[in-house]
């Protein structure tokens, strides 16, 4: 059976995130909905991230599998004319059975957007952590530069997370400043259940100076208890998703 | 008594212009609830551009009086503590009583965001007029030429602008390609009734290569009569509004 790609763009702001739930407004639940609807049998949509209620992205993957013979092309134009305004098709590849989004997904990069002046921004509102007071962003740098590499983050992430493993490589994470905005990169296989939004606490409770770089590598070391905020949902973004060649 | 300017920010999305009506929600209806709520006396605000509906502003400017001893700093605080997140004051100002937001204004810059891709983009459906077709952006370029300086604009207006005089010079008309994106920004002192969107429609029209520069010369001379596409509200924001040092 012909398996489709999906490359998708979304703002996660009116959904409960990506996973299809009984009742509530999902993305995957739309995407299925609108691809059965196309090809008139009832199809599944996969996806390569779960991202959070009313997290964004710029190049989530999906594939599903469909016993129509239209094109990717016919495909992207065909889900487009149909989805609501938030939720775009990108991109539409044939790809064969043993690609599967999740599974053969090499890289997974977010990227994770605050707002650092003194007043609110309605443009920026439902994308971007509007934080008032300053941030020092060379001590966060350094606080970044702490987490890059292997660590076991069984620190930080939601008391819901049920990985086995809680050690992850963090190949990336860069902290870019551009005028009143502060980009956060993070680069990883996988992640666990929040802990991109706990890792951005914790670096703006630093940038804020309530905690110092000892507190947070005692966190990260297990010896040190103090919660830090969690980062809000919306300033979160998946930007986009490798596989191998 | 008192004078009090704001520069205001606002995601024109949700409401129907500036201009205050009846019962529709409107940017200067709220602006002066807020105000007299704040005050606990009865205050009008004048903007320096009545936008219309769905039309937004990075720099709107308008002004108050009020018997209120707050300073200006209070009144940015207070105002940004209960106005709604699409309203945002980034300054305010004590100014003396001959500033006019309006009146005092000696030039308006706007700009117009086009999306020039072939599927339709979930961040910017609120914040440019997404074209799917490819765009002739030089010819466009040679258009805005031609209608930089001095010309009687009358053929480029809404049938229900009732201004006297249609000799309108236009300081500036730039296009910019970013990308997918295309910025078109115009500048003059004053601007006739959907004068902006008209020519964005026309310039459009012009990149699609649907008229040519020829047409268009005589469409700004009276001696063309085919008619374009308004270019949609939500394409357009009010960048600044400069006043006399």
């Amino acid at each position: 059976m012909p398996r489709i790609k999906l490359t998708l763009e979304y703002d996660g702001t009116q959904y409960f995130g990506w996973q299809r739930q009984p009742t509530l407004p999902t993305i995957q639940k739309v995407l299925e909905d609108k691809t059965s609807q196309i090809s008139q049998d009832r199809i599944q949509v996969i996806g390569a991230g779960r991202t959070d209620a009313g997290v964004h992205a710029k190049a989530q993957v999906a594939h599903f599998d469909t016993q129509s013979k239209m094109t990717p092309l016919m495909w992207q134009r065909a889900l487009n004319g149909i989805l609501p305004p938030d939720i775009s098709v990108i991109k539409t590849e044939k790809v064969p059975q043993h690609f599967h989004s999740r599974y053969s997904a090499i890289r997974k990069c977010y990227q994770y957007t605050i707002l650092n002046r003194s007043f609110p921004s309605p443009f920026s509102r439902n994308h971007a952590w509007c934080i008032f007071s300053p941030l020092n962003v060379s001590k966060m740098r350094k606080g970044a530069d702490m987490f890059k590499g292997k660590h076991d983050f069984n620190s930080f992430r939601s008391s819901s997370c049920n990985a086995k493993h809680t050690l992850i490589t963090l190949r990336r994470l860069d902290i870019d400043k551009k005028g009143e905005f502060i980009f956060l990169t993070f680069e990883a296989r996988s992640f666990l259940m929040h802990m991109v939004r706990h890792l951005v606490g914790y670096l703006v409770t630093l940038g804020q100076e309530k905690i110092t770089l000892k507190d947070l590598k005692g966190f990260l070391n297990g010896s040190f208890q103090k919660h830090s905020q969690t980062a809000p949902p919306h300033g979160l973004c998946l930007l986009h998703v490798k596989y191998p060649k």
